[in-house]
């Protein structure tokens, strides 16, 4: 049986209905009254896991499940040993550098040396900054990033930007954008070698739908 | 101004109280229609920052809050130099290692060596079997990790168990339990020893309404 992560939040409904176009149903998942986390498809042929986005790699790279969708921010993040096999294109953001709009930085690398950033995506925040050579002190946070630069316990944030509004409210503005991120479809690599057609022929539908 | 660290989620409604009773009122916070991450206190001499829960050690640490709320498994996991101040004794749960109910293992050293282990807290859980001189394959999960041993991505988890319905509703059964976990306040060391009086006042305050 083929087995598929979800992840649960904003990414869900177009995962499911990307599937469904596909041939596989797994709309019970999306019913507000649902509280199961393994749900079988209509068909009775997959089944779905609904997992926090972080742990769809998670499940992925140990095999429990074959394939995957999950944000290629995340993919970025955790650098697991997963296939990325299509880009979805729905879930569409950009992993952004933010300061205070009264600051007086307008560039990245106007930040001064040794400053503090926060973030959810500390790897990429990272590399990003090691690219730059601007030493910072990153912070981890596990949400509410934009509250750093408004208590003052960081110059700079890390974050997705969708429609910059959570930014606006918090009088936040981006100055540079690190990468454009998309919902991706990923897949076990072992369950993919060793796959008797059927995975291909999903993985084929759901380039087909999404073309 | 005293800056106060509350955690969203099942802690905050008890903390809010407390303050309360301790003279401090930001129930403000806690109504349904807030959106605001910072909030005043009704008499305007401190204010609250609604974080997630790990994210309160870290304001905490880095001296944003002078004072926060945050349950014991959080500190244990993070170990951030944060001081604890007091037990405020609610939030009550146990950090146990758990497995299916159908499988043959009775005590955390039943387990087999190189088994994998799924946590949210593997750093509490690498130091429990470090102990037992067990050695394991751990996999950290920021969710769901009941879902673990169900797809087999793991013969048994970590996870804190308050009522035990989450385990029961998923076949499990707690075998072991690490410790047991609280609600702290916990402090700035160097607001604290820089203080002029006033934390030290809030802080007997919570003391006296705690006890």
């Amino acid at each position: 049986m083929i087995t598929v992560a979800l992840p649960k939040g904003a990414l869900l409904k177009d995962a499911v209905r990307r599937f469904a176009a596909a041939g596989l149903d797994f709309s019970a998942i999306t019913d507000p009254d649902n509280r199961l986390l393994m749900v079988p498809s209509a068909c009775g042929s997959a089944r779905a896991l609904l997992v926090r986005n972080g742990d769809v790699p998670v499940y992925v790279a140990y095999g429990q499940a074959q394939l995957g969708v999950v944000g290629y921010d995340v993919l970025r993040e955790q650098q697991r040993p997963v296939a990325q096999l299509l880009d979805l294109g729905f879930g569409g953001c950009r992993m952004a550098v933010a300061v205070r709009e009264s600051s007086p930085y307008r560039r990245a690398a106007d930040l001064p040396p040794h400053c503090r950033v926060a973030s959810k995506f500390t790897r990429c925040a990272a590399e990003y900054f090691d690219a730059l050579d601007l030493p910072v002190d990153l912070i981890h946070l596990t949400g509410s990033v934009e509250l750093g630069p408004l208590t003052g316990v960081s110059e700079a944030i890390v974050d997705l930007v969708a429609t910059g509004r959570t930014l606006r409210d918090n009088g936040l503005i981006a100055i540079e954008d690190l990468f454009h991120s998309t919902a991706r479809l990923v897949g076990h690599p072992l369950a993919l070698r060793l796959d008797d057609g059927r995975l291909q022929e999903l993985v084929q539908a759901m380039a087909g739908v999404t073309a």
